[in-house]
């Protein structure tokens, strides 16, 4: 199956992100064959408020690589994203047209609670793409909650979006905005309020102080429904990939990733121990023993890390 | 130390609480030393939105308290609760009475995250007044977010404020009202609209099913400010005392709480070896591995679990 996956057997690749997101017991020694095929792939975040377009932008996006002849992967993990089947219509026709290409494997992945963060299981499958020889993975979030930090840790490159008219956009979103971006998109350019929006995005950007050699977010405005200005965007992701690489912040970045995705799964073991403990009568034991003031909840919980460990 | 805290010595008790909130080492010894004094203490949460009235309530219950001789000991978990100093001027003048009371200890908790989530310290705050010869222990908790739930678990009987005049109040608050709530308290039941909470909250409990011998949330109105409405509080939360003892729930209540604390303390303790491992070379030898295909991430995690068990 890793063997069909790596020629890019649409279905193998299904059935190997669906051992990821399930868990499964024969996932070691998938990872263990895939491993040596994967560090390839780009990955790009694409990130923004719900309604800024970043389904149209993804698809636009896709375009854009496939016409360069790159094997493109997505993963959606917006809740509300047309590559998840909850979208109007008109999206969901525009997105068809990669239904069929054999090139571009599209997986809307569950997402973790209502705010939209990031399951475990997405850099897993994230691997899965890029050892099935997709040359650039887009990884499309919606930017609420912890998802947007959560997808700048998980992505090389993420492009967060925004767009006029969505309230007070910019103001609302400043929080923690300029530290997951690395290229920002003003989508819906032709809407009235777009100017603004890249005025104060541009002053943002300028109010940070920089070293030389450091990455400003270039600011792209685009109309992504027309594929307008997606041109541009391809480029500035491919400026910050070829700083990412010539800085040395490639390299930092991907081991900040391995190390995060080795402890989630350390952590990850460790709660399913706690799980299976929870239907143990031991960890009753020592509850009632604490109960009676015969044992404090130190030392009974110390039993419980000898046990589980 | 110990000693001196369970004779009410309020440094003493102080002093054990600061242990217990630095994670110092000789917490062990001091927990070892305390949980035999423990188990007598009614354990009581004050919930609700903010602007209900938690601390004019928790004031007046301590009042209550008190005049039926006990000693009672106060968490205020609330960032804005006036315990803890946040609170206008007429609040805290309101407070002072208790200040000088030696039966009465008050003890603010750092709240966990902006959505005032309980503490790790707070369930051992509350044991070591507990074993300080308190009768009663008062949490009040800002009912945000998870607040309300984890003031649920730690508490024998939680008592949920509401007031008329907070916008959508029990239609918005209704998601999990019902279950963390035991006792429905009415604050500001001589402002408009009161009978009206108080006629929602009936419908409500009458909607759920029940066995015969389970309990039903009694609703109190109360004028806290004034005092009015106190003495039905009290004895509610009495009446349902003595329902958690006759059937049984008062022992599986705290068994489910010692548990919990249990295994806090024990996952509390891996993620500080995880801590410790990440100043390691050992997990950047590892991620380095993973990212060169020579190891999967599964197997690297493996390894972490081994070294941190």
């Amino acid at each position: 199956m890793v063997e069909r996956a790596r020629t890019g057997d649409p279905r193998a690749v299904a059935r190997l992100i669906s051992l990821v997101e399930n868990h499964s017991p024969q996932l070691r020694a998938v990872m263990a064959a895939l491993v040596r095929h994967t560090g390839s792939a780009s990955l790009i975040g694409v990130t923004g408020s719900p309604g800024v377009g970043k389904s149209t932008t993804t698809s636009a996006l896709v375009t854009a690589y496939r016409a360069a002849g790159k094997r493109v992967g997505v993963l959606a993990v917006d809740p509300s994203s047309p590559f998840t089947g909850g979208a109007l219509l008109g999206d969901r026709v525009r997105m068809q047209e990669h239904a069929t290409d054999r090139d571009v494997y599209i997986r809307s992945m569950a997402a973790r609670g209502h705010l939209g963060g990031l399951s475990a299981a997405t850099p897993q499958a994230a691997r899965v793409l890029d050892a099935a020889g997709c040359d650039v993975v887009l990884i499309e979030t919606v930017g609420v909650g912890q998802s947007e930090v959560e997808v700048a840790a998980l992505a090389d490159t993420t492009i967060v979006l925004l767009a006029p008219g969505m309230g007070d956009g910019v103001q609302a979103a400043k929080a923690g905005i300029l530290e997951v971006s690395d290229v920002f998109g003003v989508n819906k350019a032709d809407h009235d309020g777009a100017d603004h929006v890249v005025r104060d995005l541009k002053a943002m950007t300028r109010m940070v102080e920089r070293d030389p050699g450091d990455w400003r977010q270039p600011i792209v405005a685009t109309v992504a429904s027309r594929g307008e200005g997606i041109d541009e965007l391809v480029e500035a992701v491919h400026k910050h990939q070829v700083w990412l690489a010539e800085s040395g912040e490639l390299e930092r970045r991907r081991r900040a990733r391995v190390r995060g995705e080795i402890e989630a799964i350390a952590l990850g073991t460790l709660r399913e121990r706690f799980a299976d403990l929870h239907g143990d009568e031991r960890l009753d034991e020592l509850a009632e023993k604490v109960l009676l003031g015969r044992l404090d909840p130190y030392a009974a919980a110390e039993e419980v890390v000898d046990a589980v460990s």
